[in-house]
């Protein structure tokens, strides 16, 4: 149970990239690193107006002359110091990702990076042969994973409950993207444009979030073959995509379903994953994630609440509050920033880490891996593709 | 307003074949058939068991010697009276609907069948041929689609209160046969036998009952193509599929999405249909009949509740006992029913009938045509392919 | 389980009072009386104005020599005939129904009244002493009682699942007379008039639904105090009362709330019952009926859905149609007036009545009589009074 | 919209009594109070053990020499520092808070208090003299009051949405202590203890919440008659109460209705506010704090969504992550620090504080009064009392 006290003997000097005023994750990310008293944000360089940057930096507390113009010269300034930035992250949008991510690595720093973690399965390999040659950490900002219900399921399927795993549905679609609101929003506009979002957009955006909670729920599950049919509903996004369905055959028979959407009108998020074995089933709804509906088949369904007695030990690790009372969002970011605090520690110790799981470069690797995969199907005419 | 009074001036003297003693769908077609005085129950081959579908007519109050050992000698008899039968509904298994359909059409009867109604289109089609040349009625039992919410959604979606459609969702999975149920009950025994059951399982079973609610609610979409991937996770159901996935491509633009299974463990029915425009979706799920979710994106989210003045008038037509009550599957069967005999009764005098839809003939043809295309396409490795 | 086999060896001749043309409360008696051919309508005196009365019933396929002008000259002409009625249900306002069921009993016929009975226990007692005497059959329409699940909670208090019995909360507090809707609507206005309506409002129209629930949930509980506080939100219906709240304490140490209103904006029904042990608790809602929570202190909520193979037998014994599809309201009213059927063919051999339980006379006089009370209570200034 | 900058020029110096190792409100209050940076966690006196205070306090980053044996040293030593701590948070079992908050007061400190402020009216009152005679603020942690939906139901109301308000119906009915859990449970045996709890048990650890979130919402609104029944269910409690019913007249003739238990067997935390006007009803629900139901009569009920442009500006300045994101308790208690930050700078700074409401001595003063009026009513035979 965490009560706040220390789990790192010293916060982690942190930085972050982007991020700045009016951002939302910049915010999320900020929250999460210093909740715990694990980060200490140091620097930054928040903002592409460097004015704006440094404005926004000093309100919180960061010493003026650590708030930099950019990343290049906030990776070489800090670098000189004694007590220089330890780890940092990259809250920019997707085009940057990549050259920012490398060039931290390559200053031998740990990483938390927003996802998709670049645009193709080659950068992101070679981004983690950097990382594991230099023995730094990558996190994945997948933060809907870190709501304690998915441990609790990730424990329930390990233990038999559900009995043999034969279908994973999943769905992350909002309707917020119903009409062309990119027109009149900067921060929705680079989404829908190749350049700077890359190859995919919902597939990507709000796809990735439910499969990667599968990878933590289902570890042993691996993708044979896939077929991806993508559309764009609101024509300007083309060849964007605002809406896919991708469906999954996994290597030991069973099959998912993946619905990736903006246009799913008046929905709020939509992002539900549902894991059916021969016996039971679950499901999780991350608009209410303190619940986990638990179907045994002839059985009436139970409602499991987070914080009790009644779950997996290990579903009680993160609790903060006990059951009843609503925890959050930002306890799931939280949650993960601590996993990426003890993982960057015991990495500089070269010991071996002690959290079974977060989500790493592997995870950024699978989720760029799997918008390539969907991407080609799509491209070819929503066709059956071997995974590679 | 329903209340009970004649909607036709005589009962139509009606009989079943199948349906007798244990038959739950026998019970509910006689309990839709009856509830509003449109049909008298005046005959019956009720049972392949001569003797015990006797015994089960005379309690149901039928004249003995109208209880007959098949619908052969039936029809015959019947055609023999002046009182004879004006209609039949048939509840046996599936392998057996398209010759009894056949029968009784060439006997000059109205027929209410179960679906499906056969297992071929030519099949289908040949039936279509043979009704209106003899100008009868077909009703076909999609019997979800009497749910007064249904018509609530086609007026919406005709009005234009959801812009324009994009994407139909639909499911219909249940957990019920998550086992191999059929080793030990002869009711389920027979729908995963392809002679009797016909070329699929759960897509012609349970898939075409939301696909047939989607006809109702736009009866313009027409599909273009197909890709339908089917698994028998139960192996000893191989060929036959207790869960499938269907992409459809509509001829505007739009696509459709269709779940089927019985494997979907701990669910009851999960039978839902989510319509998707521009502006706004609704959702309505047959396990509470008596409420359509409806959400225009930006705006709260709306419970729209069956018998409301704010319906549209086409949703209180069938109206039985005012808003907050809940009605259920008897009264969606009792109002198809009375369009039955409506159709019937117009059909007899050559008028034009007034009731605006019902699932007659066509509905029971594209039901076939729809299976024949999904099982196609899974046979040839779940491939896309134009809908024929 | 329900097949729709006679009951009965005979139907029961049977007539209304009231619930002529238009009436909504009139449908449901008739649709619930004949649903399980244990009644068969062969007179009435359905209207104040005798010829809308007579081309009511002809309409409904009764002899229109049957159809008569009012009750006295029906009780006086059936009683002539062989095959005169055997049983009559009383669908009239509330002023009239003691007179009517008395008339009837003296006429030696098995009565159906809604509720309420009449309007002081000492009426109630009257017609139970008469009932008694002359081994005749009075049923009131509870009707929610007949919901399948209250035969589950039921069985599961009587099994100790829920420990010791502590706290009885129950509401029925819809919001259809927000405003004074009686201004334009005849149906209401009587409800509000004291001559015609009895000394209360919502207390007898709709706190007495879920009283008797908890009643049949819980035989054995007896009040042995009531406080009871009502107001009238819209003041022209003051003395009678459009909101009220009752506190009772039972003999046993537990406590018991009643919620009664009709002022509860936006409500639909309102009607819930929760019953609380020391070990857990059920709570039910009329509005999804065929659903039981069940909260077992220390353990996942569980929902029980009707039909399943997990319940109590008693709770299968009514089911039609097989859990996942949807009974409503006209089920639980069908239930019950089987079992009226079944009493009245006991009662007239003489013979005991092998149906546990279902809403007689005891019910009537027990309604009549909390009502009395809550006014009492009520109109001294909400004290806590003895319960008489 | 908080997105973490900078809401107090320096954050106040803050201390903790109380809330040391194992507490699970102590560790709420240090994370509210830090989360936005408006506190600096500088001193404490954690524990009522001096060594583990210390230990603890250390592990929370805490200067060792400021981690003290008791609040009087702390108040003492921290008076002499020119850095000395400038508020402080009572985190203590209940009977101690009126003898720490009065000392925090004399010492010139701003203080949060855990509700109940104190045990009597009187004490309210005198605390409440000598923070305005020393312009200090005290706030007390109605925790629940801080999520943004009851802002956006104050607005409603405030703006006529609902109408005439006429009914307040609130609860707070838990199950975990349907048992005699405080046989083993520490933390909860001074709970059922007179000498330690004060006079009421669940009228003021539970009834209070809902009660004060009925006071932001309708702050107009004065009771002035009340009765209460109260119960002991675990027979050991005696004569605090684990079930209370509390009704009450407000002088504008609304009622309101407050159950508060621990004993509702299977309820998480069973915390709801529904507000029913003569137009329309809203509801709210602890567990699900970012979702307000509203009910307009007549029509479509509509389930309103935290952070939406479609809200009432109120309820979004608390805004920390956008609609569809679920924030919760931990969200709710930052906002209300936040509050009480700004309020302390106010007051030190004598200038008019900007924050329309938060829970002050005013709240504390009502809290402690409503508790005396519940348990005068109730040991007088839950007899209706004048509010005093």
């Amino acid at each position: 149970m965490i009560n706040g006290e220390k789990n790192v003997e010293q916060p982690i000097r942190w930085a972050m990239v982007g991020g700045g005023r009016g951002s939302q994750i910049g915010y999320i990310h900020r929250s999460a690193a210093l909740r715990d008293h694990n980060f200490e944000l140091v620097a930054g360089a928040f903002d592409i107006n460097p004015e704006r940057g440094k404005d926004f930096g000093m309100n919180l507390h960061v010493d003026p002359e650590r708030c930099y113009p950019d990343y290049k010269t906030m990776f070489e300034e800090e670098a000189k110091r004694e007590d220089g930035i330890q780890a940092v992250s990259v809250a920019t949008p997707n085009g940057t990702h990549y050259e920012i991510t490398k060039a931290a690595l390559n200053a031998g720093l740990h990483v938390v990076c927003e996802k998709p973690l670049c645009f193709t399965t080659e950068e992101a390999l070679e981004l983690q042969e950097i990382a594991t040659a230099k023995n730094l950490v990558v996190g994945v900002t997948y933060g809907y994973a870190g709501h304690q219900m998915i441990d609790q399921a990730r424990r329930m399927i390990e233990n038999g409950d559900l009995g043999e795993i034969r279908i994973v549905k999943m769905q992350f679609a909002h309707g917020f993207h119903s009409a062309a609101v990119e027109e009149n929003s900067e921060s929705t506009k680079w989404r829908v444009d190749p350049k700077v979002a890359g190859p995919s957009y919902v597939l990507g955006d709000v796809g990735t979030h439910p499969l990667y909670i599968s990878e933590v729920m289902l570890p042993n599950l691996k993708i044979k073959k896939l077929m991806c049919s993508r559309q764009s509903f609101v024509k300007s996004r083309a060849p964007l995509e605002d809406n896919a369905f991708t469906i999954m055959e996994y290597d030991n028979g069973a099959v998912g379903y993946v619905w990736s959407s903006c246009v799913n009108a008046g929905s709020m998020h939509g992002q539900t994953i549902r894991v059916i074995g021969s016996k039971a089933s679950i499901e999780w709804w991350d608009e209410h994630p303190n619940q986990l509906r638990y179907e045994v088949q002839g059985q009436p369904a139970q409602i499991l609440d987070r914080g009790m007695d009644y779950l997996y030990p290990e579903a009680l690790t993160d609790d903060r509050i006990g059951g009843g009372h609503p925890e959050g969002l930002f306890e799931a970011w939280s949650n993960l920033y601590t996993r990426f605090a003890k993982a960057m520690v015991a990495a500089d110790r070269r010991e071996a880490f002690d959290t079974s799981w977060y989500p790493g470069i592997e995870a950024g690797v699978e989720g760029v891996r799997w918008v390539e995969n969907c991407v080609r199907s799509a491209d070819n005419g929503a066709v059956w593709i071997e995974y590679q």
